[in-house]
Parts: C-alpha cells; sequence; structure tokens
C-alpha cells in the first residue's frame, strides 16, 4: 500500500476502497504509518468528507482495531446514550441509573471534559472514591450484577481511535463530520449495544452550532449505528443556555441526585425522561412512548433509580452515603450571590461562556493533563424568559479563593443578558430516526 | 503560537499573518513544530492556496532558513534559468556556458533526476570525475573566476525548503502551485541574481501538463521573484516530446556538447536561444533581442562557450577532453537501433514513457537514493510530423544488457506512434513577464 498515493487520491476528491481504509487504519495503530502521514489524509478528508462505504469501512477499521464489551444477549437488553457534549449536561448520571432499573442494561462509556464542555467522568470522580478506570471485565461482571456501568475509555476499546483523536486534536481535524461520527460510532459499538440514543446539542454552547450540521452529524451516526446492527435515534436538544440548574463536577452529581429524587429542574428532567423513553422503545422494553415515560417514572418515584445510582457509585468504589448527604460531596470554600443589575426579562445565558468560567475557576480542563477540582461551579437556577427584579439572585458562584470568586462574578455579568423580552428556543427540537427527521 | 489553531485558521480559509508564517517555518526547521502538524498545514494549503502576502512571507522565511550566494554586484551580472523540468531537456549544460561567456555570471544551482524526469546533476556527474556538490563559498570564487558554477543545492541554502520538500513528497501535498513556487523561488533568490528565465514546461511530459496551470505558476514565480528585486521572465515551451535528440545523462552530454560546437538539434537550439536571449536582456547585457541573439551566437561559432564548459568541469574535477572527445563519456554496453513498423508520419512521442522507460534501464531514479547508470538511455533523432518509411531507424537504444535492451525497445514502440498526419504544437507558446502574458 502506497500511502502518499492513497493521500493524494482521497485529496483529490476519490473515494478509498474500503480494504484500503482498513489496513491504513491497521497499520497506523500498529505504528508502520506516521503521523505525519495520517494528519495530511486527516485534513484531506476535512475538505473532502467520506462515501458511506468509506465511513463504514473506517469506522469498522476503528472498532476492529480492539476489544468490545460482550453480554449474554438472552440474559438482558442492552442499550446506552450519547452526548455530544454541553454545559450543565448531567443527563447520563440521572438516566444510566433510571433506565437500569427499567432493567436495561447500560454499560455506559463516557469521556473527560475538555475545553468548555465539562465529562461524564470528572462528575463522577468528585464522589469521594470513585473509580471510573474498570476494564472490559469488570465493566461486563459490574454490567451483569447490577445492570449499569459508568467507565472511562479503556485501553482495550477502538485504540485506533484514541490515537486518530489525540493526533485531529492537534492538527485541526476535528471538524469533520464524518471523522467525528466514526469516533463516537466506534465506542458505542464497542459497547455490544442493542440500541443508542444520540443527545445532539446545537445552539451557540454546542460542538456543533447550527441545526443543519447537527441534523447531518445524527443522520451520519444513525446511519453507521443501523448499518451495524445497532438501532440509532437521536433527539436535537438545545444548548444554547445551559442545562438544568447546577454547573461544575460536585455540584451537578448534587443536582442528579435531586433529579433521581424526584426533584430536578423542568428542562434536565425534560431532557432525560426524552431520551430515556427513546432507549427503552429501541431495545423494545416498553410498547410505547406513555408506557415508557411510566417506567422511568415510577423508577424514580419508587426510589429504584437512586438505589441504582448508590449500588454503582459502591461498587465502583465509591462513598454512596453521597445520595443520601450529598454535603458528603467535595465543597467549595468561597461562595457567593450574584444578582440582577436591573429590572426585565433574561434573554440569553451564554453557555460557551459558563464553560470558560468553570475552567478559569479550576472545574475544567484547557488541556488533557489538567487537574480538576470538583467543587467549584456555578448554580444559575433563572432560564432565558424568566422575569426579574434588580437585586433578586440569579446565581451562585463556588470558587476556591476571593480571587477566582470575583472573576466569575464577572464572568456571569458577560453570560447573563437581562432585557425586554424574550422568547428561549425549544429544549427540543427534532427526532432523527433512520426513516427521517421530524420535529419533535 | 498555537499551532493548531494556524492550522484551523488555514483550514477555514483566512491567511495567516507573516510573522506567522516566519515563525511557523523557523519553528519548524528548528525542530519545535512536528511533521504532523507541518504536514495537515500543507494539506490545508493545498485545497486552500495563499495569499500573495502569505506566499511571500512563506518564500522569504523559507530563504531566510539559510545562506546564500553573495556578488559584487560592481563587478559582474548575475543571472540563471529554472526549468520546471522535463524529458531530454539539457538546456542548462548549453546555456550555463554560452550566457557565462557573454559576460554574464551564472551560479546555476540545480537538481537531481526523480521519476520520469531527468536532473542536470545526474548529467553532469556522468562526466569522469565532474563533482557537483560544492560549497557555497567555492561556488562563490568558481563564479568570481571563471563566470559559472553548476552545483547542487547545498546544505546552507534553504533547509527549511529542503525538508518541507522532503515532507510534501511523502504526504500528498506536492501538487500546489504556490507551495512549488516557494520551493523553487527560496532557492534561487539565494543565488543572489540580477535576473531570472523560467523555462516552463507544458505537455503530457511536463509537471504541469496544462497551459492554464502552467500559466499560474509562471505569474506566481515572476510576481514573488520581481517583488523581491530579482527581475523574472518565463517562457513555456513544450513537453508533450522530448526536447532534442538524446534523452539520457552521458547521452545527452555529447548532444550538449554537439550543440555547443554549433551542431545542435534545431528545437533544442531554438529553446536554448530563446532562453539565452531573454538571461541577457533580463540583466541589460543586451540591449534588444537581436542583439542579445548575436552575442549567444558568437559565444558557439566562435568556440568560447565550448571552453567555457571545458573550464568550469575542470574546475568541478572532471575531465575536460571530453568537450573534444565525448567519446570519453561511458558508454552503454548495448546498443540497437528501433526501427518504423510501417510507412506513415510520427504524430507523436510520449516524453513520459520515454522517462520512465529511462528508469528502467537504470538511467533514472524512482526514489532518492538510486544510483543511476550514466550510459543508458535513448536518441530518437525523428520528430511528430517527420514522415518515416517502414524499417526506417527512429531511434537508438543504449542498455547494459541485452534484458533491458529488449524492454527498452517495447517502451519505444509503445512511446513513438505512427499515424497518417500530425500538426505538432509550437516549441514555445508564451512570453510571461511581470507586464502579463503574449503568445510567443
Amino acid at each position: 500500500m502506497v500511502i502518499p498515493s492513497l493521500i493524494q487520491h482521497k485529496r483529490d476528491g476519490h473515494a478509498l476502497q474500503p480494504d484500503e481504509w482498513s489496513r491504513l487504519i491497521r497499520d497506523y495503530t500498529e505504528g508502520r504509518v506516521p503521523d505525519y502521514q495520517m494528519s495530511a489524509l486527516l485534513m484531506a478528508v476535512v475538505f473532502r468528507g467520506l462515501s458511506a462505504e468509506e465511513l463504514g469501512a473506517l469506522t469498522d477499521a476503528m472498532l476492529a482495531s480492539g476489544d468490545r464489551l460482550r453480554f449474554d444477549q438472552n440474559d438482558r437488553l442492552v442499550a446506552d446514550k450519547h452526548s455530544t457534549g454541553g454545559i450543565g449536561d448531567k443527563v447520563s448520571l440521572l438516566l444510566a441509573p433510571m433506565v437500569a432499573s427499567c432493567g436495561v442494561a447500560v454499560p455506559m462509556m463516557s469521556g473527560r471534559g475538555l475545553g468548555h464542555t465539562g465529562g461524564t467522568l470528572d462528575k463522577l470522580e468528585s464522589i469521594p472514591g470513585f473509580r471510573t478506570n474498570l476494564s472490559l471485565r469488570e465493566a461486563e461482571a459490574q454490567v451483569q450484577r447490577i445492570g449499569c456501568a459508568m467507565l472511562g475509555q479503556t485501553p482495550e476499546i477502538a485504540p485506533a481511535d484514541k490515537r486518530l483523536y489525540a493526533l485531529r486534536d492537534v492538527t485541526g481535524t476535528v471538524e469533520s463530520i464524518p471523522l467525528i461520527s466514526a469516533s463516537i460510532m466506534s465506542k458505542k459499538l464497542a459497547e455490544g449495544l442493542n440500541g443508542l440514543v444520540l443527545d445532539v446539542k446545537t445552539g451557540s454552547g454546542a460542538f456543533m452550532p447550527e441545526t443543519a450540521q447537527a441534523l447531518e452529524l445524527a443522520k451520519t451516526m444513525i446511519g453507521l449505528g443501523q448499518d451495524r446492527g445497532c438501532p440509532t435515534v437521536a433527539l436535537l436538544t438545545a444548548m444554547d443556555r445551559p442545562l438544568g440548574r447546577s454547573c461544575g463536577n460536585a455540584l451537578e452529581v448534587e443536582e442528579a441526585i435531586q433529579g433521581l429524587r424526584g426533584e430536578g429542574p423542568d428542562d434536565l428532567m425534560t431532557v432525560t425522561y426524552a431520551l430515556g423513553v427513546e432507549m427503552l422503545l429501541l431495545v423494545g422494553a416498553a410498547g410505547d412512548p406513555a408506557e415508557a415515560r411510566r417506567k422511568l417514572q415510577d423508577s424514580v418515584s419508587s426510589g429504584r433509580a437512586l438505589e441504582t445510582f448508590g449500588r454503582i457509585i459502591e461498587a465502583q468504589g465509591g462513598d454512596p452515603r453521597v445520595v443520601e448527604s450529598p454535603d458528603l460531596l467535595p465543597q467549595a470554600n468561597e461562595v457567593e450571590v450574584f444578582r440582577a443589575g436591573r429590572d426585565g426579562v433574561v434573554t440569553h445565558i451564554e453557555p460557551r461562556r459558563i464553560g470558560r468560567a468553570i475552567v478559569e475557576l479550576g472545574g475544567g480542563r484547557r488541556t488533557i493533563e489538567d487537574a480538576v477540582d470538583p467543587s467549584v461551579g456555578f448554580v444559575i437556577p433563572v432560564k432565558p424568559g424568566d422575569s426579574v427584579a434588580e437585586g433578586e439572585p440569579l446565581a451562585s458562584v463556588f470558587a476556591r479563593d476571593r480571587d477566582d470568586l470575583t472573576r466569575a462574578m464577572k464572568a456571569l455579568d458577560d453570560a447573563i443578558t437581562i432585557g425586554t423580552s424574550a422568547t428561549p428556543t425549544p429544549l427540543i427540537t427534532h427526532r432523527v430516526t433512520a426513516g427521517g427527521v421530524k420535529a419533535f
């Protein structure tokens, strides 16, 4: 295989053959294709895209580069959710135990926060003792035992993706719908799922702010899943404002626990239930949306979902008492209330600015090596469209010290806009299936 | 400087700042920017191109990465010619001594053959003892002493180009007019010239076969030269057939010597004189084209050009007796005549096929490490448009052994087409100056 010729071929707008992709990814993973050739090829893909056949071959090759979770299919149905990431998005923390409580296994593999978006692993690790680096065999055993495991991408899963992602991150080749889709789906397909629900965020805080792009990403991932025996559905949800009230690792765990007690904020619960309904329907654990919703609501009202969360925490070395006493979570040294500077209507809460402010508070990462302070962040109870009066509390800041606090107050002042009127965008805008796109 | 951001910026169609290019090239040359980032950026440049300002900054940075030739400008005018490369193109071997004999210094830095095109250095090294790896200081001294030196790209000249070219060669990023222009001009501008003439080849054997692309390449390089105080002119010349009769290293030196004796084939001499006229005019060594041509013709008819070639050979360690006795050049073991298979008119002599056949004979390189057999090649006295009779000799093959000979006879059969009529393209089609493009 002559790599420069393959690169030229792709550069000139031709498709590579499936076996060329498969050998290329194998040779790259095994160190026989250097990074400098792969990065040039990836840049050509950014410009030229991939045909459906190429995308399938690339995804299969990435999947085949590693191991996968294996479940006894007669034993239990298996489903998962993937979000493209946003601010305050702690849906996974609620959804996994809720769905597991409905009898559907959830082997949830998540990532860490980077840049302005948080990561489920960081949130979980704010629970004292919680360990996310399960091996595949540990995860399988835990899923069999308690119906759910919440882990990071293990070294056994799609090592080609791991290497490719690290390369893309430093070569300006992240922003490509086929490359993003292959990366996500190669990992999700390794989970041995019977169904996958995608939460594709749109709006200024999303990785792909534009609806058109978000739809294309959703359709691309759905096509990949469907063709590989994993029924896949996507919801497009709003990320032009933070989801829920809390933004910051321990604060979000606390809010998730409130949600599992039936006391979560409306927007968070709406998105969580909508995704949960899709999961149950996909694997046939409910006959229709109403039944699915009843089962999920029952998992919360009965306390089973919260109990399952406690069992997950305990199984993964964390202190399960946090589900009863969230004050066992790390607490910030400094807390201050941010108040409205004028009467009016909240017109905008810019999620990217909030996300950046969390990084500035030490609660997020600039580079993947950064340590994260779990205690810091924001609680912002107001939403766009809310009327507020001058001096009314709009948010609380949780910080390590006074200096950070001052900076974070300034960030809130930037992020929260008060005007005269607001028409917030709907929380869930589209439902995308193999059959097409429908307004939600 | 955050390299991934620069790459993204270029990828998204924005121009980088001149100082960003200059730091990038410096950091790359000094090993602080890895190949995998540079290759991704180069691929983005292939798609997005470079603005005139960016191209200038890149070229200047590549030039500044190394040393340059320095001449006392009051002493002698300095000019050079660069060809984009073709089959049978031995123009440099005649032109350098001819122009030097007219009192214009020629510090000619050339390259080696690779793939189907030959290289001036390989041709010169077929002269027993000839040494092309002069240092810059040796080259300067020789130019001062005898008016001409013919050398390779020294390690002191544009090391950034050397590293970038090697990377482009293996990452599918060669075919970019701005990158090609920056590469060529960074080296030529290092020669300390008062004028530069470009021979941009067009037709099936050329690096850029299409006239439109060749014109764009010519204009881009002219713009770079003019803006940097080096008046530059280009001629577009035909490379849809070999130039001259001989193709192969020693065979081409022999033909160059014939040319310097006034016995060269018409097409070779036409191109050589046309380029020489431009060189003399550019530096003001002649007042008009007719005077320039007279001076060049006189350098040949007087024997001064041949004498200068002998002095160059002697100065660079070669055996100067070859100019009188070309049979001192390496001779092939096997020679055979190729004859016309039918009556008709030669419609086409495919230069790429001839070039590939020379590589197969051992006279060219597949990779830059290959050794070259100087003795092998072809002499093809016929030209497209010539009427031939069945059995008439069309060419001679020079090979190491009978097997190679047989293969090369087959290659000639592929390359030379005999039909009923032919209208050969003009030898020189366009003259390009800073003022614009004119039909020649």
